[in-house]
């Protein structure tokens, strides 16, 4: 079911505001069973009074089960259904980086490799060559020139780095040309389906020019393509929810995600507190912020369980400042769980909690994994966290009569 | 949703092992509002220990208020949406009898009924002729003989035996010749597709033939045929799963359905102590065990209370032996609820159980209906549990990245 066609349809206009703070990767594990999670050792004196106050829930990001990345991660919580948008890889990497793909655009995630003097691979990541090395690689690789095609090269990180192309009828649809076995030569860019065929002759002139660009080079002197893609194109919040939606983050990841979606990023806040002076300044301008806190995921992926409790003290701390302008729904959620005890993403419903003046409180007394399990909002997926806000925020209309 | 749409994409391999212990029809009803289901009655000490452990919910078998038969109930928890993968009658009873189908076959129930001199149906049933008698006339029609079809004729019980046609061209699409009345010859078999024409002209030459070898016969002169059905093609748990998976089941039905998804069957055990010494003796060659036990479901089908608790305590007596084993995941649930006091199959929702390292704890203290209701997995779509055993199991890889 896509919730868009109800949301296009109902969506009224008025002057609440709804806030979304996104504590990346928040749900956790206990150290053993039966412990106490990361959300639940931490003090969270605002949340839990919030929790009280508002109504609780778990949210399964895409499915029982399964563990989403960013994309899919964020793109649920955005409310759209994240098995119907996906997100290719070279779109998401480019995104990543920061670089604002345009409606045609393709991207590609291209990896360094070393051939030897027979045109075979020897290292399919060229020695994981360092970034001082690769970076002026990639930045060299902008002088290849492809009539009819702008192509743009991004440095990523190692023997990383991202290609777009830009120009009239490039579809999305290359198979990688990583053979993922050394001694052989990499696989010439194959066009998947005849939309594609232009940017597998696009992308195999790249490699040519590539290769004569780095003969010099004895480790990075080639490249291999992956994770061909398309900008990904849903439509905006403006468009499916009638909202004016800003995004506060200080990940480049977060930013192209939220753009994605048509939120327009405002500030270059680089810690909490500068990001809550970006929301009291632009508060007058925007119906809907997305404020998104990475190091709640950072730390778990790390699996340092003291520091992820820490980071969530942070996230609670600047509740104050949010709720001192009284927004009409304020949501705090994460895109997924990342519990320290994996130091990865993973399935594990997420906390959620929603305020607003008619929420329809629950019974539970603190925001945490099992107290949410209580909550009013049950488990729901992701993707329905959008219409229960703008349903909060008085935003949408009766469906049927 | 396909699950295994993400299933055949994400799913990894390595050394763990799941089990699942299906207790057929697990789910009660109390004997008074109130009182305590059958599950709650028993004395579980092994299963309630693992609900504190582990996690619970409760699982619909396939949408609220729909009560499964065994097709359906098992393909759900096998992963598999039992809205799609339709089991037809014929190939349900077909297996349900231990007749392996091989693709391309065709399989029908049928009943032998009585006819008069007229040709028109005096007793639709045979006057529910007894096995003894009707057994030798199914074999009797092993006779039946036509050109390019193998024709299988098995006794079922009473006035019921299957059919199963294999040869080339027959499709699954013919309608039922039973004429729901009396008065009335049977109905010739007409195809209900194109496809079907053959399949429809083989089963009148076989409802000839049939006539001609019972025209002796005082009460089972004729008979009719229904829910013609082609073998159902699932896909196999090695395909969207990657798991080597055994079932370990008494009854041909459960044997039968799980052949279906490419489990292998092992072992001739009688008893729940056998399937144990099965389990223990094959630990090292499967990566998923299905347990299936039948007499919770009997019991409860028989309205028999007392019973089904007393058959509840012997699944919780087994175990101990399943976990020490150490299984990577367990699952203790049922395919659907079968409460003594309705006599019969249910739409209630199944307690069900999931133990595994990383599962996340809730606070249920035993493992009943009302403590699943409090529990973390929720409400869940049976189809969703396979998912969640390969998560907690470590064999689904991350969505997106």
């Amino acid at each position: 079911m896509d919730m868009h066609k109800l949301t296009r349809q109902l969506h009224v206009k008025n002057d609440s505001k709804i806030v979304m703070l996104v504590a990346d990767g928040l749900g956790g594990l206990p150290q053993q069973p039966g412990g106490l999670t990361e959300l639940e050792t931490a003090k969270t004196p605002n949340l839990d009074a919030l929790a009280k106050q508002g109504i609780c829930g778990s949210s399964i990001p895409v499915k029982p089960g399964i563990s989403p990345g960013s994309g899919p991660g964020h793109l649920g919580l955005f409310g759209y259904d994240p098995l119907a948008y996906l997100i290719g890889r070279g779109a998401l990497e480019a995104t990543g980086i920061g670089f604002q793909l345009e409606e045609g655009d393709v991207a590609i995630r291209c990896n360094f490799c070393t051939l030897d003097a027979a045109g075979n691979i020897t290292d399919r990541r060229a020695g994981r060559i360092p970034t001082e090395q690769s970076a002026p690689l990639a930045i060299k690789l902008r002088q290849v020139s492809i009539p009819g095609v702008e192509v743009f090269v991004e440095p990523v990180k190692e023997h990383r780095f991202v290609v777009v192309l830009r120009g009239k009828g490039l579809g999305g649809n290359v198979a990688d040309t990583d053979p993922q076995a050394t001694g052989v030569p990499p696989l010439a860019p194959r066009a998947t389906n005849p939309d594609s065929k232009k940017t597998a002759e696009v992308a195999a002139e790249f490699v040519k020019q590539a290769r004569e660009l780095l003969a010099d080079q004895p480790q990075a002197n080639c490249c291999t393509l992956r994770g061909v893609s398309p900008k990904p194109n849903p439509p905006s919040y403006e468009e499916v929810y009638g909202l004016r939606a800003a995004a506060i983050a200080v990940y480049p990841m977060y930013k192209g995600l939220a753009q994605l979606v048509g939120m327009e990023i405002v500030g270059t806040a680089q810690t909490l507190d500068e990001q809550m002076a970006v929301l009291e300044e632009n508060w007058d301008k925007y119906d809907f912020f997305f404020i998104h806190f990475k190091y709640t995921d950072s730390t778990g992926e790390d699996g340092n369980f003291d520091a992820k409790v820490k980071r969530t003290e942070e996230v609670d701390a600047c509740v104050p400042r949010i709720m001192a302008l009284k927004p009409d729904v304020f949501i705090c959620t994460g895109d997924h769980s990342t519990p320290a005890m994996l130091a990865s993403h993973s399935w594990h419903p997420v906390p959620t909690l929603l305020v607003a003046k008619n929420c329809r409180t629950d019974g539970c007394e603190s925001f945490g994994e099992r107290q949410c399990l209580q909550g009013g909002l049950g488990q729901f997926e992701a993707k329905y966290l959008m219409p229960l806000a703008l349903a909060n925020a008085g935003r949408l209309a009766k469906f049927g009569a």
